[in-house]
């Protein structure tokens, strides 16, 4: 049989750190730095097989009661104090600690071996009997909620009116007198809730305690929260018991925590805070203001000595950052806990640098340390934390950053003021690309519709631009142009500020702080003045050595592929050529297209387009000169491009020649009931075989005239929405037609590929037909999970929400990649694909692209690159460079 | 080296009728023919291969070349003429033939042999110079423009000036003086045209015609019609070369086709039509009228005993009816051509029968015999073929059958109008679940816009009841109640016939013929009475005895399933139960229950509604007793349920006492960009488990009523939309809750099966995990279809047609399933699926359940069932009896 308690103390511990899965983080730490020689007070671990054996069971062997009678034993032999002595009496603290960090669980009881006899020893101890009665008082009160089910607010109630009969002002204005008397009044509320006295035996206490740890494995917030979490639930917890140590005891005791190094910087110095005559709890009340860490060697000189070579014992010794808990009892230092500290981004980074430099740690370990989610908060401003102010509602943080400016409720509005130099922030119910010229002048954008992968969201954060949408208590008015919270009113011009980390929204202009790596990307900056950028550039160089994966951006424009190099993009994975028609006179052209009666109008108009296209593409081959760059032909529904009435509609049709009668019937006839699933993508060019030629020579005409001025041109022709091989080859005849009719004027050849996107179901199916023909498969993982799942992202907000909280999804899919379903269809057409070409490149142009978790799929997968937004290029890298240094491909 | 010539004459063939691929269709069945005694004229079939290897190589082979010339010694011999000898000339007809039937292949050359002098020949032994010399002026017409490419209607100018210049009224005025003028100048057309003189050596007109016969394979029309039916184009053409034979040559020669039985009602009666002297392009011509086949015994009395027997002969020989052409010269009978006839789905089905009870065929090769998609042709009403009328426009022909009524254009106008008695026909734009009562009350349905799967087309097709849609040329003004075909306005009241068989619309009351198989099924006639009813009743028998698959009808009321029942449903594979919610005072109840405010609110709405779903169901196991009943839980989305706007929106608003603006407000609330992938299915019974409860509530109580009455209830209930395991598990858990407490209440068991609608592409990935709790999996193939290519059947109008008519999807995946892809799915999921649990039941109950291609998909992929409208049972059942025959699965 397995052993089930395992002791520590003086000096020696049954436990190690690796022994986590038995002991739990807290007890394998505690055994650990036991056996390091650093003080800790001495206790035992309920192993967590002890849980789960009691949850099967419902109860505890005879056995495993015998080994905790003797763990007492060892420990009143240690301690020289004895559980139930009235002179010098054993008190231990009790808490709950699974292998994995989890909240939720039963809270820590302290004191526990109090009773009527026992605390007029802690009194006598002490010296101070208001502090015993109060102790035990407390330890009535959290006994009688945790393990005896005795409502909290009824102990509340008991203790307000006693405060309110004796006069008192707070809790601390109670004398050791009035403390007994509701002592007494807490055992009657007891006995007359229960049925039962309360249980004055240690021991009796002791397993009541034990009990409601193991029990508090399965109370159903813990087993929520492990289900959204993926985590086990064989897992169990174990029991720390420890004896307590009093931080309170005097002016020499006190009690604090501490970081190895600075969690927020991350430079190198002992930081925290502590309290002298205090116990934990008070520094978590938050009554007293805590001091700094340094001024402990004043206060407790010989304590801090010995803490400062405590910690830099356990930073070697786990070679990490840690987080410490300690007390100070009459001048002797007590660890309670230690744990790898939680940091920011910065802090994370430079921390590795920093142990690498030092050699505690190789270039992999420094890869493997930071998030690269976390990457996200070195990208962009963020509001700045020394401002006080309440938001005035919160949204989905769709796009990170932080942004002020005056709130505007129409794209027109947000140009025109963007361009007298205002800073604009473009609050619509939803985005469409109409939007889009406001929203390349607006500083963020706002919306009270849509998910985390909306028009808005997805653009914005491709422009690396600050976004919180979805923000449903805020109610738009656009014909009166103001939005209203409530009873808030804010009217057009009037200033608001997006927190997009957090989703929150502020009334007023709040200040920001930029980012040092953007400014050192984008050469506003020298790298040499930014120390942190430095650090950046060095995880990002370690990670590139080690990853296979390669990392493309999705961009769209000139400037995008440029910010997309900045970021360290080896390509454009996606460049959406629709954007490039919304801008300026372009539209015009784009609807003189739509509008036009037969194939001759239909040309006429693309005649136009043409020349701006080629232009556009000239400029990105030249941007991302030596790396490939990924052209989707034009992909959504026509109707995108039209006006859906109003004023801009009565101009159009002005515009265009056409009666209102007229340009009503031809908007009304592209309606379409799923647009998602309409006449769009490479349908488009099967209709309309002139658009695709239009592109495709003007994509070929760029390539020339590029290579001509001797940049390294590589071009990839994705062909949209492809159900059936036939479509693909339709297409990439036309393409190729193109190529021909180019070369021959231009005379000169370039290199190309011709591949398509795989975001329909079928074409993953027949990735075999397809990839006879198809040089590359791009994964539009976006419209893939759409399809695969049957979720509309623009829909999905009523229901999804709730579907992750529930844990039915275990993530919101269109952020982290749905692996066994839209997963498993990239895998089998991979797996397929290669059969038929072995040479088939293979990568992912979604959103996912830039999400870690989904970065690791695609590594195990074995496809050959990702593609997203630039901003999250870094976290592509550093996630890409993980999942092959967890062995994944 | 293979045979590349087969010469067929004087009783005995090179070939035989197992040479269809060698011969072709044609030259298999003369030889056959030949070998059988029967007269044919003699000739030679050059194979099939000749033609792939001409094409390969641009030329024919020296041995080829002497075959031919052998063959045509051969011809001289056994005719005793010679090409080219102007006292006896040999002349042949060239006429192509694949294995398989198909149009757009080079037509007939007549004649071929015909020259300055061998025209002479012919006028003397016809004794008719014209009709020599007008065979020559056709035979260098058709030769000039099919072999030499000189346009028809330059021959068309010639004969229409020489007509003019000699005062001829039609070309039969033509005497023989002015046909050798006209000859003349054909001539010197053909040598301007084509620099050549016109070749008048026979062996060089016979390699001419040879190698455009050849060359027609690759016509653009023929290789479109290939590529449309999946005809192999390694396949080639035969070249069939024919002794000419003359039924030109007095009144003791004839010509005529015939049918070996009447292909209109399948009697065993001789059948057809000839012409007393004259030649198989004048029956054609239709200049004279023919004769009834009987009156060649008083005409052509030998010839017509010797047809008698020939017709005989090769019924019983090809042991199915025949299809005959035939031609007499001077008394003498000779057989042109046979092949197996078309006939009308009443014929196919009677001849089955009848050669079953002649000991010709057995009855398994009657099953295979007739054409399951014909069998519609029984079921629905048609449009008296005496009548005459010319439609005034044509939709898609989405629901067979014919209907008169008026026109009318508003659901509830259709429900008054019907209550009076009047017939109508509901005219929309297209149609929602809201105008289902207007279907209800309508004989026939009329929408402008919409596929062959649209809500109009599915919802008629379930009550078989005549639809035609997306008629394009109908212009609907619903707020006029009227539509417009060009100049012609039909408002409301007007009478208008549709032909859902060929979605011609037709102005006016035209007489419509009722089915006796329906008639005989729903008990308005004696299966006595209606000899076909027998047949068919007799066929279908035969069909269940052989098949595997069992076959279930889409049935949403009891009115339905009866109608199910009587078609041979074994069961139900789809019970909407949405479409009980629009039936009189429920939907002002379930209305009430989407605009409640809170859970009470609509479970006080929901609580009117669960007594009508119950009584529903009840009648529904009634009607189905002894037959398991599927039941779907409510899948749209709620705003099917809603008004948009107008008159019915005031009065909603009034009913439910809410202002317009709250009620606009909760409308636009359930607006969505994608309905089709939004909140519906599962989603809904998740955000709201109380409908969920309702319903499982409704269900369990109606089988446990059902069951009192010693019904036997096999009830299956079917959670929709999934797309994730748990999603199906959470409404399980619901439904089996509301079992405990209908049993604790109403103290009787019943056995039920909980499953899931696979109908999005997720739901078939992760099979095996829904199969651990699923105890069925029916495959939604409408929607399914839909997610899987990204397609909307309510959008794909606009490219699906032009899709399929040029073979990039090669059939519409809504109405023939995709196997490659979505069949894919399938297979995959059935596979999982049964690999976690064995007894998992599998089954479609999409439209394609009707469709006999996709049954036999169904039949081999191993499904347990199909399920679709009830008026497509019978075509279900000999579908899944043909593809059992077919040695699938």
């Amino acid at each position: 049989m397995a052993q089930s308690v395992y002791f520590f103390g003086n000096g020696v511990a049954d436990g190690t750190r690796q022994m986590k899965n038995v002991l739990g983080g807290k007890g394998a730490n505690l055994a650990e730095m036991t056996n390091l020689g650093i003080p800790v007070p001495p206790g035992f671990t309920l192993a967590c097989a002890t849980c789960i054996e009691y949850l099967k069971t419902g109860t505890y062997t005879e056995e495993l009661r015998e080994e905790v009678t003797a763990s007492i034993a060892r420990l009143e032999a240690v301690t020289g104090r004895r559980f139930g002595d009235p002179a010098s009496p054993l008190l231990v603290s009790v808490r709950s600690g699974g292998p994995v960090s989890m909240p939720g669980m039963m809270e820590t009881i302290l004191n526990l071996g109090l009773n009527d006899a026992t605390v007029a020893g802690l009194a006598s101890q002490s010296g101070n009997p208001r502090f015993a009665y109060d102790s035990y008082r407390r330890f009535l009160q959290m006994y009688g909620d945790v393990v005896l089910g005795v409502p909290a607010s009824e102990f509340e109630h008991l203790l307000t009116a006693k405060r309110l009969t004796t006069g008192a002002d707070t809790d601390a204005d109670l004398d050791a007198t009035s403390l007994r008397a509701l002592i007494e009044e807490y055992k009657t509320l007891v006995r007359n809730r229960t049925g039962s006295d309360f249980p004055l035996d240690p021991r009796d206490q002791l397993w009541g305690a034990i009990e409601a740890v193991w029990k508090s494995w399965m109370l159903k917030k813990a087993v929520d929260y492990r289900r959204v979490n993926h985590i086990d639930e064989s897992l169990g917890t174990a029991v720390n018991i420890v004896a307590m140590v009093f931080g309170n005891m005097g002016d020499d005791s006190g009690t604090g925590v501490a970081f190895t190094r600075d969690p927020s910087t991350g430079e190198r110095r002992f930081y925290g805070e502590f309290l002298v005559n205090a116990q934990g709890e008070d520094v978590v009340a938050g009554i007293r203001t805590p001091l700094h860490i340094e001024e402990m060697v004043d206060r407790l000189p010989a304590a801090y000595r010995e803490l400062l070579k405590v910690q830099d014992t356990l930073e070697r010794h786990f070679r990490d950052m840690q987080d410490l808990e300690f007390t100070v009892e009459r001048g002797t230092l007590y660890l309670l806990q230690t744990r790898t500290g939680k940091r920011t981004a910065a802090s994370a980074i430079r921390i590795a640098c920093d142990m690498v430099a030092e050699g505690l740690i190789d270039r992999a370990e420094a890869v493997r340390r930071v998030n690269p989610a976390q990457l996200d908060q070195l990208l962009h401003p963020i509001i700045d934390p020394g401002a006080r102010a309440t938001p005035i509602a919160t949204g989905l943080p769709a796009s990170p950053g932080a942004a002020s400016g005056i709130a505007v409720f129409d794209p027109d509005v947000a140009e025109q003021r963007a361009a007298r130099g205002e800073a604009v922030i473009l609050v619509r119910e939803e985005t469409t690309p109409e939007d889009f010229h406001g929203m390349v002048a607006a500083r963020a954008v706002l919306t009270t519709r849509g998910g985390m992968t909306s028009h808005a969201a997805v653009v914005a954060r491709g422009m690396g631009k600050c976004a919180v949408v979805g923000c449903k208590d805020v109610v738009v008015d656009a014909q009166k142009r103001l939005f209203s919270v409530g009873d808030l009113v804010i009217g057009e011009g009037s200033w608001i500020t997006l927190d997009g980390g957090s989703g929150r929204v502020f009334s007023g202009d709040l200040p920001t702080i930029p980012s040092d790596v953007v400014r050192v990307t984008s050469g506003q900056l020298a790298a040499s003045q930014a120390p942190l950028y430095q650090s950046f550039a060095s995880l990002l160089g370690w990670a590139d050595d080690v990853r296979r994966l390669r990392v493309r951006a999705n961009a769209d424009t000139p400037r995008d592929a440029r910010v997309a190099r900045g970021f360290g993009a080896e390509g454009i994975g996606l460049c959406r050529t629709e954007h490039m028609f919304f801008e300026g006179d372009r539209i015009h052209a784009m609807r003189e297209m739509i509008v036009a009666r037969d194939e001759r109008g239909r040309r006429r108009a693309l005649a136009k387009l043409q020349p701006m296209q080629r232009a556009d593409f000239e400029a990105i081959f030249e941007a991302m000169n030596g790396f490939p760059v990924n052209i989707r032909l034009l992909d959504p529904p026509l109707h995108e491009f039209l006006p859906h009435g109003g004023e801009e509609g009565k101009m159009l049709a002005r515009q265009l020649q056409l009666t209102r009668t007229e340009l009503n019937r031809i908007v009304e006839g592209l309606r379409e009931t799923n647009p998602m699933l309409g006449h769009r993508g490479c349908r488009l060019g099967i209709t309309y075989p002139e658009i695709t030629e239009m592109q495709g020579r003007a994509i070929f005409e760029a390539a020339v005239r590029a290579k001509r001025r001797n940049i390294d041109v590589q071009v990839e022709i994705m062909i949209p929405l492809v159900a059936a091989a036939r479509e693909f080859d339709h297409q990439r005849a036309i393409l190729e037609e193109c190529y021909r009719q180019v070369v021959a004027t231009m005379g000169y050849e370039i290199e190309y590929q011709i591949g398509t996107m795989i975001e329909l179901p079928r074409a993953a199916l027949t990735a075999r037909e397809i990839a006879a023909t198809a040089q590359f498969f791009s994964f539009g993982t976006n419209d893939l999970t759409q399809t695969t799942m049957g979720l509309s992202r623009d829909d999905a907000g009523r229901f999804l929400p709730a579907y992750v909280d529930r844990g039915i999804f275990p993530d919101d899919p269109f952020q982290v990649l749905d692996t066994i379903g839209v997963g498993r269809l990239i895998s089998m057409a991979v797996e397929d694909g290669r059969a038929i070409r072995a040479s088939l490149k293979t990568g992912i142009c979604g959103e996912h692209g830039g999400d870690p978790r989904s970065v690791a799929f695609c590594n195990d997968v074995g496809l050959d690159y990702v593609s997203c937004s630039p901003f999250r290029v870094p976290i592509a890298r550093l996630a890409a460079a993980q999942a092959a240094l967890a062995g994944g491909n």
